[in-house]
């Protein structure tokens, strides 16, 4: 072996290393959320820390720089996205993040998150927002001193959102996001102003759990989430998460009164599965078999919850079955009311509960407030008003407290600033990724009515999964669409579901 | 503080770091045997070797060496019950037993076991002892050269037992042995002599696993097993893990067409369960936590499995609940021909499957055996001759072939020497603690009669349990129940039940 050789597979070695790491934390989290004993969180808490000092340790490893020093002259990286380019090149940007924080800064940010999270649970109970403001204010203290040292582009948000969504531009994101908010608010006008008859209730019948647990496994599988390779379990929080190249578990919850809750949790957490089992298994660990970016994992959700099942193609060929399945509840509904229950479009004030449709309006409104709030352009003790301002312009509704307002997420305390987006770049490009491979096929729905889904995966698997992190979310994009991100896709898709 | 105090705050926090590694390993052990996805064997296993090469290098850390070095005069050895005291001996035991071992032998070992029980599993299959052999005859080597890097007060066979049962002597086990074959041989007669008239059809009839286990369930916690601290799940081989100091898993099987398979599985695993729970959580990794040998472990197993839950005092209590849950298999069972039924001895060819009275036999078989390998009077391809020999001679019945006859343990294959004897001493101690409480309530049958199970646990926790290791197995018997060991209790107990 050359000397380049050698030190390439010490490099791979190190990051597998940390992955594996990271790998058993993933069980550790994912049992801590399933089936540990009530009593034992305090030890599980040790235990993850633990793990997590080990993995930080292999991931700041000084050798790796020194590593990748000596790599800096492979041949290989001549060419972008071959294996040996994609390892040296995202394993420098993901070292280079990491030894630019000063240990102090890391430190304080997971304290901060800690407590941020802690404070939040007892703020939102008491609908107290004064109480957590404290908290967020360090928080978006520490985000920009993180920004600094981290370095952008254009201006300090562009910093954040590169840590979930590599090489986006805020300016970019900012436009496409504009374009969309002007389209969609109309478009949710013109639905609410017809009378579209949506039967509702019938969602709301008794669907029962190990019935809803079966038939959500069942249609997972038919969709191409491999059950010898994961599996379903039931928690509060529904998630998905990989413990190793052929280990990859998702979770949700079921509301026996409320059949849209497990259905397409189910359908949305096998779309992260169906993108974690489609990568490379012997490239795990490392950057060519790693997910390239939270938007494109959201895509893989998104697409097959939305742009799949909510489609009339998908009930064409799964509403017998779900009839079978609960005789006394969609026994004698008609497949279009049922497509029109779960099509349904109403504003509302929780983002985790919103439709296909509006729920971009509820990114938006926290996508233009972390940018104030890190560009020092709205201050913490503001937030509150300004939130209820945006949700009055954009959805034309205002939350009556702070609880079900400004303190209804997580991810500020957690100090997860610059990740919302990130959802809504999930729903744009899942739209641009459908219609492309719509046009390939020319025309998906006859297939999906057929309950034909193998091709639908195999083109995500070619022009998705199987690139790990060798092209950069915009690069993919093109080579999968041949388009840029636009939010033009996602309108005609709405449009033609809900007004056509 | 003290330099002492510092020193034995560094070795404590070693101690809690390696037993720490090791919970997290018994986790990936247990998912991997109930809920991994079948695909995944490969990296779990990787995940594995991970975590148990931190552990090693954590155990064997030369610190340690340094650190109890400095402690030989710490003025707390001169009690030797204290907490000081039991930490520093049994700390000092464990390091000097890693590192006594050479790693090359360490090595060997751990490669001869993985593919001793590989093939071990092919051999069985083919009924092929001749395949086996040479596996068996490696291990003996490694384990006659492991007792030598130990060194030993009489025998090399002294030093292999050791690991398993400190401080205990083949001398004094074999003459505990010879006496209980002595009764129990005749014993066995006697019983088959009579026409008991066991209705041993009843545990054939159908029960269903749900209810089998929410009863077992039901009855497990009745006892006293917490399953706030634990769960219990079904896995292929039974078994008893933990993998934090609240956080304790039982497993079991099921066999809808045989009661007794997951019923008393379930009590034998919840009383090494409850001996878990019952040490003192905040002494968790260290040896003041830690059980103190496995035949100390096993008593408790089995005192849960056999002296209670065979007893005709707790089926008074639960039997009525189990006719309520079986209604069509039990409904008109007597009370006396179900504790029959459960209480049926016969001698038989596999261990695992064997009666509370002859189990002893098929246990004194392999103790002999493997004295005679270690003490080379026998050579292993003279093993199977030898083996049948002893079960015509103690059990009056010859296995037809090899894989029912000694190939039937993993224990041999998997280099686990001296580990056999443990579980007869289990059945001894059991039946000595047994008695002892008995004599102190004057009869537990009364209380058991009326489901009050909590003084038994209550006398396990105070006379074993909370000691950790602060005694030795002989110390630990004495001073619970003022004898030393013996077969007489055992004898008493089943010639109490089977023949009276």
């Amino acid at each position: 072996m050359t000397t380049h050789d050698q030190t390439f597979e010490a490099l791979c070695q190190q990051l597998r290393k940390a992955a594996q790491l990271e790998s058993i934390n993933s069980l550790l989290n994912w049992d801590e959320r399933t089936y540990m004993p009530s009593q034992s969180g305090e030890y599980r808490a040790e235990q993850i820390a633990t793990v997590t000092s080990l993995t930080h340790d292999c991931r700041t490893d000084r050798r790796i720089g020194e590593w990748l020093d000596a790599l800096a002259d492979h041949p290989g990286l001549a060419e972008p996205a071959s294996d040996v380019a994609t390892v040296i090149r995202r394993a420098r940007r993901d070292y280079d993040r990491h030894v630019k924080l000063p240990s102090r800064l890391v430190e304080e940010l997971a304290r901060q998150s800690v407590t941020g999270q802690q404070v939040w649970v007892e703020a939102r109970k008491a609908n107290d927002f004064a109480k957590l403001a404290p908290s967020l204010e360090a928080i978006v203290r520490l985000k920009r001193e993180q920004a600094a040292c981290w370095g952008y582009a254009d201006c300090p948000y562009d910093a954040l959102l590169d840590e979930y969504e590599p090489d986006a531009r805020t300016r970019d994101v900012a436009a496409t996001m504009e374009g969309l908010r002007a389209e969609l608010v109309p478009l949710v006008q013109e639905v609410l102003g017809r009378d579209r008859g949506v039967p509702r209730d019938l969602l709301n019948r008794h669907y029962p759990q190990s019935v809803q647990a079966r038939f959500g496994q069942e249609m997972a599988a038919a969709l191409g989430f491999d059950f010898q390779r994961g599996r379903l379990d039931i928690t509060h929080h529904p998630f998905c998460t990989e413990m190793g190249p052929h280990d990859c578990r998702i979770t949700t919850r079921y509301d026996e009164r409320f059949f849209p809750s497990a259905f397409f949790g189910i359908l949305h957490e096998a779309g992260h599965g169906m993108y974690e089992q489609g990568r490379r298994p012997d490239q795990y660990g490392l950057p060519t078999g790693q997910y390239v970016s939270l938007g494109i994992h959201e895509s893989q959700s998104r697409l097959w919850e939305n742009q799949v099942g909510r489609s009339r193609a998908f009930w064409t060929h799964a509403f017998p079955r779900a009839q079978h399945a609960f005789p006394d509840s969609l026994g004698s509904v008609p497949l279009d009311d049922f497509v029109l229950a779960i099509n349904d479009v109403r504003p509302s004030l929780i983002r985790v509960e919103a439709d296909e449709a509006t729920y971009n309006l509820h990114i938006l409104v926290r996508f233009e407030l972390e940018q104030a709030l890190i560009h020092d352009e709205l201050k913490v003790a503001d937030l509150p008003e300004a939130w209820n301002a945006k949700y009055k312009q954009y959805l034309d509704i205002e939350p009556a407290t702070n609880a079900e307002g400004v303190m209804q997420d997580i991810h500020w305390p957690a100090a997860l600033l610059g990740y919302f987006p990130t959802y809504t770049l999930g729903n744009l490009y899942a739209a641009q990724f459908f219609e492309a491979m719509d046009r390939e096929f020319q025309g998906i729905d006859r297939l999906m009515a057929r309950g034909e889904f193998a091709p639908i995966l195999e083109w995500l698997r070619t022009h998705v999964h199987q690139h790990g992190q060798a092209f950069t979310p915009a690069q993919l994009l093109q080579r999968a669409t041949g388009q840029t991100l636009s939010h033009a896709a996602l309108i005609r898709h709405l449009r033609g579901k809900l007004l056509s």
